[in-house]
């Protein structure tokens, strides 16, 4: 007899979390195993309030599916709803949810928090035997879960990210005139992103000169000082640098606690690429400019990366076939066999060792000078931002998806 | 006989400026006129310092035409240099300096500024019979430029923040929260770019649901009682401003000298998107971010629009045709003659009715309550964003072309 499942979005935005919620709506379509195809909007709330929708309902043609997959940020909405520890009335709500619909596969794309969603809810069916299984879909632009070769949304937002500062650098070579230009990108404490602006140095383009990872203590004299070396033989510099670096003390360099000022004696409360360029403006007098990519670079799906979308389409679909195979507490995975032919094979991990962490950059793919990322590393980058986006298009300007956002009444 | 023609480049980048340097290069080419293609780098700098270098020599291929109109910023480098407005030692100098390359033709690829050097060089030749023809070819995102229906550079930078705007209002309604996004856009004196996010409104997507112009006074208090009004209505407003909005008192909103100061009591020194989030955090207490499109509007050539690479190509070549036919102290233009089918046509303006002139948007073209902008200015605008990059991307990442920069020697 078959049962009906329930998927949700869940965090933050990326390019690619509509993939895999293409992915697994047209898996499941082809599985006898499940009945109703739901929808939940903005992922636990919608449980909670019993905003769900049928998601067959809009989704008729090859074109829908296309077109659902180029959209970006959430076609189903995003939440920040965090479970308590212990099962309480929240959970046994969700629980009688569950049966009002008949919920037998419920779906969950998202990040670190979202897992722990999974976890939680899949140790409480467990426990009361319910036969219903959770099972998680990794989404996130900062690639930080573990067991996971790489997460769903990296690889378009690296792209952007790549290209943004090959035009950026082009923009900032103009004038006869040295410079130091600032890219803020995001990540707060792991720098895969950053690290991905590395693959802007392509033919004469040799920028960023410098990348700065969360991973690394950020020294603000050292900086000062490479810079100055740097302006020896490179006009036009480009600096990476991670929203998140911190001091030696461990503070953020752009946290109003971090204790530095401005030359007015006040607190810096702006990004850290503003305060580098104060910092630089300052102490060296070039020209200096900070540009921050912003919530663009989780959200540019003009730009995105072919082989993100297809592998996030690929892991929604291995999704659902892991939990009609009867997998609960698990989020699908990949792993990489090889960079050259790039392949990579699906499988699934224990959410207990995805949920809640975070996989850094590895100290080993971190250029010694730790201003720099080694070949390792670009090696791993290289292959995931491979494939030109084929976006929806009308009159010059996209066009995207989206759900009627009624939702369905049972008996 | 023939004789060598000089091309510069001149003012801020744009996507466009190279296909027209292709056009006018490839054009040239067929003219049996005009003898060497020479390119200066860096504008008038390059003139001055001889920095003169030999354009056919790296434009061997289709293909090389076609990277370099994909290439964004300035292929021969900028400058901000004003000629003094009586002749003297500098316009001596230039005309040895064409002498001594052979120069019978001039052209300047830039804006008001840039216009006005070829004004001051074409009057300076003629008034010593030198046959030396100048002629301007309009470039700027900024679409200020008098004379002409619109400037290449601009239907680019136009997509970019059209199709961006479209992007950031997905990622802004992902949460069940209501929000106010503030995206800050170019455009100092003129609103035309600001204007263009009125293109995002396609389907679905309603943003921008206020537009603020700089031909209009801003208004901070009518500003959060209009953000109060449509709060009832719209959950996620996305509001487009242009940096260079003012006060009735004539003063920048973002400026340093506006008078307007933080919850600290210091003055303001950051740009006006990230003023207006703070006063509405302050006043309104929502959910708010400001988003600054900064140097990518005017850079991000992977979203060029393609009706604006074929026109800035053309206009280009109208350009060298213009000069080899015996005009000299004119810009090439293009006249609209139909929105549907969109058609236009080349022609020249005097360059005295260009030079250091601005069109600002028309009073007409604004909508009444000065928050939006009229059907007519939609109607302008939608033509110019039509057709999508055609980039060279290698390994999903664009590569540029680039000229070889060694200086011609002559004699």
């Amino acid at each position: 007899m078959s049962k009906n499942m329930l998927i949700g979005q869940s965090g933050g935005p990326t390019v690619a979390i509509n993939a895999s919620l293409a992915g697994a709506i047209k898996r499941a379509m082809k599985c006898e195993q499940i009945g109703e195809i739901y929808g939940t909007l903005n992922g636990l709330e919608g449980v909670l309030k019993q905003n769900i929708i049928d998601l067959r309902k809009d989704l008729r043609s090859v074109e829908d599916f296309q077109m659902l997959q180029a959209t970006p940020a959430m076609a189903l909405g995003s939440c920040r709803y965090k479970l308590p520890e212990a099962p309480d009335e929240v959970y046994k709500q969700i629980l009688e949810t569950f049966h009002h619909y008949g919920i037998g596969y419920f779906f969950y794309i998202g990040g670190n928090d979202s897992m722990d969603t999974v976890k939680k809810l899949s140790a409480y069916f467990t426990s009361l035997g319910e036969d219903i299984k959770c099972v998680g879909i990794p989404k996130t632009i900062d690639n930080d879960l573990p067991c996971t070769d790489h997460t769903p949304g990296f690889g378009s937002a690296a792209k952007y990210i790549a290209t943004s500062v090959a035009e950026i650098a082009c923009d900032s070579a103009v004038y006869d005139v040295s410079s130091v230009t600032i890219v803020e990108i995001m990540g707060r404490n792991a720098g895969w992103l950053t690290a991905a602006s590395a693959l802007a140095r392509r033919g004469d383009c040799t920028a960023p000169h410098l990348i700065y990872l969360p991973e690394v203590v950020f020294d603000p004299e050292a900086f000062l000082q490479k810079l100055q070396e740097l302006g020896k033989t490179v006009k036009n510099i480009i600096v990476a640098v991670s929203e998140g670096v911190r001091l030696a003390n461990g503070e953020y360099v752009a946290s109003s606690q971090s204790g530095l000022t401005d030359a007015f004696g006040h607190r810096y409360l702006a990004g850290v690429g503003k305060y580098l360029e104060d910092l630089v403006r300052e102490r060296l007098g070039c020209k200096v400019r900070a540009v921050e990519l912003n919530v663009l670079q989780r959200s540019a799906s003009h730009l995105y990366s072919g082989t993100d979308i297809k592998e996030a389409n690929r892991i929604g679909a291995e999704a659902v076939q892991y939990a009609v195979n009867g997998k609960t507490g698990v989020m699908a995975i990949c792993k990489r066999l090889s960079n050259h032919p790039y392949l990579i094979a699906y499988d699934c991990a224990e959410i207990g060792q995805v949920a809640n962490l975070e996989k850094k950059v590895p100290v080993e793919w971190i250029a010694a000078n730790g201003c720099d990322i080694t070949d390792d590393l670009l090696e791993y980058l290289r292959p995931l931002v491979l494939g030109e986006a084929k976006e929806f298009v009308s009159d010059g300007i996209p066009v995207y998806f989206s759900f009627d956002k009624t939702p369905v009444t049972i008996g």
